[in-house]
């Protein structure tokens, strides 16, 4: 290999108690170079900061606007085996161009429209779905596995659907409506770590899989609380529980909100409800790589700065308000996404509606990273005042 | 300490390989007394069986016979600080008279006459009460501790409501009719282990914790199926959630019924539903000592015979059988309450009601300390046929 | 069953807050008799203490004494398939006349007369060897298992040997002198729990068998620091370690005494080293339900008072010096065993020998039910002073 | 933003049952880049493979060239403040010139001039030393802690030292040569998760720090086989042994290959043993992302092909054979560095030497981000043949 091939290129620096540029020194970077060897002293301040710089800078996506490119792309790119699925991903700004929101999440708008197929599939990057407005369109998972029949999952505004990585899934709008919701995966990690493989399964659902029941049979199996099914061994890692229902987070959030107006505490902080998805086996993350939590903020009250190793993605799920993510600001309502880099401060504030009617609660839907870094014990969090 | 004193006390045998009985043996047999000293060869047959050889037997307790003696007690005996509790323990016939239903397990009816008290106290024995019939009571839980006003948790029938180690607790009867219950606690096993603390708390509850919401705060934080408060931090051993309620118990055996009618599993066996009661912080056991589980057997379905190191009560919520425990059988029905021993086989037959009404499934509540068994590595299970 | 045949026998008493004995109460207590109840109120000083109240006491073994006896049970009782062993079981004098140590707790001398074999057999209880004085045996672990050969384990002064439940084992004296050592098990425990099985094994261990390296295979493999063999997949409860070399014991707790001395810590307090013997494949007890421990108190260095839940057993490895337990103080020297019941203070003084040869340290080896406290939550310590 | 400045650039393409390029399809794209979002469907064969395509490549590195180089910046590099190491990093030729031997880990080769020494300083990524030549520096670990005095560490030919995370550390070279070693980190995966923190520590360790002693303390308190220290309480994630003598890893690799001759397994396959380093506190990996490991392969014998996700860079520490990665094949000798990236087929052989004396044994130091891959649940692993 020439030098002039070497993907190593060396700027000889005269940094801090480095020497000046001599032609000895020179030399030496270009026998680094040669060798394709690259010195600590010239990297140190990118590779080891005093805290994290994130790549991924702040960035809000309105939802108004990926609805309609969404609803365009419904109008012209056919969804089918090869492209898979109808979906559009946030490409976080300082990325380079890469549809990753955070160095290691993906978040995308997926769009279906009425009778169309996604066609089954499954891949160890672990998924989840979360809608935002809409429903009709119904996962179904494990069809090609052990069970010859999927479980068919109804979604609906609120709904959460995780989807653990190596399940066979395919969707179906079973409506005449097109449906739009969001998909949450750890494809940035995976690609990163190179632990990522995939199969091509049915092309189609059977017709037994197009009969959506009202709730899934993992639903009946481990939905309730605090029960654990005595015929279910060796549960894999995820959720075997294929959807966490929005009457039960509204639920859930509610009561935490009234026990604090009672002098019960309940809330994390002040007018700050937040519930996490849990796996009802063993109560950690629902998927293995991503933590998913529902936050509340009711209205009026604002949430205290926090900044955390790892990145997250907001979406806000009701109501409106104002939220901080470092230097910047936005107002934010129904559906509206954004990204939070790893230790860039994040603060909410809710702002009330116009209406009595209106709660003024502003709900935020969030998922994170946060189990990466608890795994690896390099979880750190620092709150701000 | 003389000879005639001495605890121990052998009688030379001429056992297996072993010598005839001479003076010299005789003589060696005193000096181990003297010396408080007791040979393997003379009790290995007893101390290291082929298997789990349990000195507590099957028993049976007819709920009829313990409601008529409690409902006497409540009569004639007061609650009060000293006695703490008017319950009234099952004793195995085998266990020397000692209030254990099986060498680690404590059950007993508990009794509260209406307005009654039942005084605050907490210990480290873990335990839980189940209710087979009636309501009005409820348990405060936690009213000297850091929150000064405890958690009114009601009882209904059906309801299991655990009550881990170490928690303030009291009992008040708000109606006016008396109620029985059963408590279930790991008693045998402490006292074995010598590891049981106790502290007496307030002789009543205040004003405020007289008044019993519907749902106890513990259920508004945890009770929501595979959501978790991000406003609780560190949690001790043992369940948060302090009642599971019948209403989900009965729910999600009937999804398995129904599961396994549809062609999807979801049964233990054919018609054998069971649910395990389940810590929604972890996935563990309720308690770190106690398992408990809600089995149902449809109408005409059987169990497998099964063994397992440990024992187990049952209790009969609902329906009426036959269950056969070792060499006995007994045909039982609402709020009977059996022991099964270590190692002793167990199976049970629903047999269908006379009427059309009855679902003429068989409802078997049942706690064990198979947890002790799993933690430490002792637990063996057998299915026979 | 008839009354008189009943084995639960109750007494009317007055207790605090109680009604005065009437015929009523009388009649009730008759009906419980009937029923096989026991009222929790008259019982509940006993099962429910303030803290644990252990049913054991304080006792010295004299090594002297039980060396005497084994002697002379060398003479006159063979070993041999059935009793197995030739094992004198301490038997503490408040537990009946049961040959139990405490009350999960076995602690017995073995004794093997030069050239005989225990024979071969397996157990779930979980075993160690510890050796004060003499050499000459070894254990065959392993010979029925999947490797044809037994895994033959040397035995001299001051190795530790523990034994997992459920491993085949058999010893050979292969010297012409007779040995002794102490066996410790969890017999009490598992008899208590019910949860014992046994095997027998081969009458002889094979001539493969006989020859003993000066390392067991286990020591090659897994006695090395911080390295783990790659070839060994699962590993079983309980240590695969087979033997903790007392050359390795002695170095530990001399470079703790060197550490402190220097100034560095390195000891539990001033003067008092102590290791724990542990399992190489993941840290924990060597036994699932067995801790074992040695404390090395140097001259003229005494232990603070501490109280614990659970029971232990010491033996004087070396030196002299004054133990109290509980109300209890004795005069100690090599080779004694003494019992320290549930929640009773312990502290050990050592008192320097009169030669200057002599070390004045006080080497104690413990071996304890720790892990089964820790398994179930149930373990508290207390500093006294 | 205008579109000109926009990162995200998309080319419209006609795919695989996608849509030709249309007017219309351009005007979607264009409206993508414009709102910061990339279609899935363009993406999925480089996001989500069949199996990990890692774009790192095989790579070796001879030794004698960086050692050349190394002695070259050590002539006219100075070390200090700022720069902090004189650490020269092996750069993947396909990961874009950046210091990253494969994705997730950083290898390096550091040296030490006689008498110089390399400031204190500390980061949360973890570190380990591997020292295939030479001794004479040794490495003082928590000065800045609560310890005032740190741990003198010792470095010889063959010990491997790891450095948790988050622990003050320096090196001082006593001697009158200079040392060369390799450095281990998981820099690139810390970087690309965005969680490092890093902190300057002192400029100069104290004289006290400068006398090092035959073994650190962290030895003499861990380095006992079996052996805990009771005076240790909670010990912080990676190994509290600092150091990983020569002569212990030498000694149980030649206790496996001695095992598998005398017919009692051992190796991981025949010819083939393999150690891996463990944490004596738990028994994990000695640092939460990086596992190490020693591979002998005796003369003549040859490893199995196998194939795992995640990354691993090897050095040769002791004889010759041939390596095959991938599809490149290399006779490697002593010092000699390659890597072998995510899911690519490795196989080692090892050559025996030219003169009676040489074991002719292929002596191979491993590390890798495998305790990445199993706390995340995305291990796999797969033989060939």
């Amino acid at each position: 290999m020439s030098t002039t091939d070497t993907p190593v290129r060396l700027k000889a620096v005269a940094a801090p108690n480095q020497p000046d540029v001599t032609p000895a020194l020179e030399a030496l970077y270009r026998g680094f170079e040669q060798e394709l060897l690259v010195p600590l002293w010239t990297e140190i301040g990118d590779l080891m900061p005093a805290h994290p710089r994130s790549r991924a800078v702040p960035h809000l996506w309105r939802w108004a606007n990926l609805l309609r490119l969404a609803e365009r792309a419904g109008d012209i790119v056919p969804v089918g085996r090869g492209g898979e699925r109808r979906a559009i991903a946030l490409a976080n700004p300082a990325l380079g161009g890469r549809p990753f929101a955070t160095p290691t999440l993906w978040a995308a708008i997926q769009y279906l429209m009425p009778g169309e197929d996604a066609p089954e599939h499954r891949h160890t990057q672990h998924a989840f779905r979360f809608v935002v407005e809409g429903s009709g369109v119904w996962t179904v998972v494990g069809g090609s596995g052990e069970t010859a029949v999927g479980d068919a999952v109804p979604m609906r505004r609120g709904d959460f659907l995780p989807q653990a990585g190596w399940n066979w899934h395919a969707h179906h709008n079973a409506t005449s409506a097109p449906m739009a919701w969001i998909d949450g995966l750890d494809i940035p990690l995976q690609y990163l770590t190179e632990s990522q493989f995939f199969q091509f399964g049915r092309e189609r659902i059977s017709e037994a899989e197009r009969i959506t029941p009202e709730r899934s049979r993992s639903e009946r199996l481990w939905g309730h609380p605090g029960l654990r099914p005595l015929s279910v061994g060796e549960v894999a890692p995820g959720s075997p529980l294929l959807a966490y229902k929005w009457e039960h987070t509204d639920a859930a959030l509610d009561d935490q909100l009234l026990l604090e107006q009672e002098g019960y505490g309940g809330t994390v902080e002040p007018g700050h409800a937040a519930v996490r998805f849990s796996n009802p086996h063993d109560g950690t993350d629902v998927l293995p790589t991503i933590r998913a939590e529902f936050h509340r903020i009711a209205r009026g009250a604002q949430t205290t700065p926090v900044r955390e190793t790892g990145s997250s993605v907001y979406q806000v799920f009701d109501g409106s308000g104002t939220v901080h993510v470092g230097e910047r600001t936005w107002s934010v309502t129904r559906g509206d996404l954004f990204v939070v880099p790893s230790w860039t401060p994040f603060s909410a504030r809710s702002e009330a509606g116009t209406t009595d009617s209106d709660s003024g609660a502003l709900d935020l839907f969030r998922f994170s990273d946060a189990p990466v870094f608890e795994a690896l014990h390099l979880d750190r969090q620092e709150t701000l005042r």
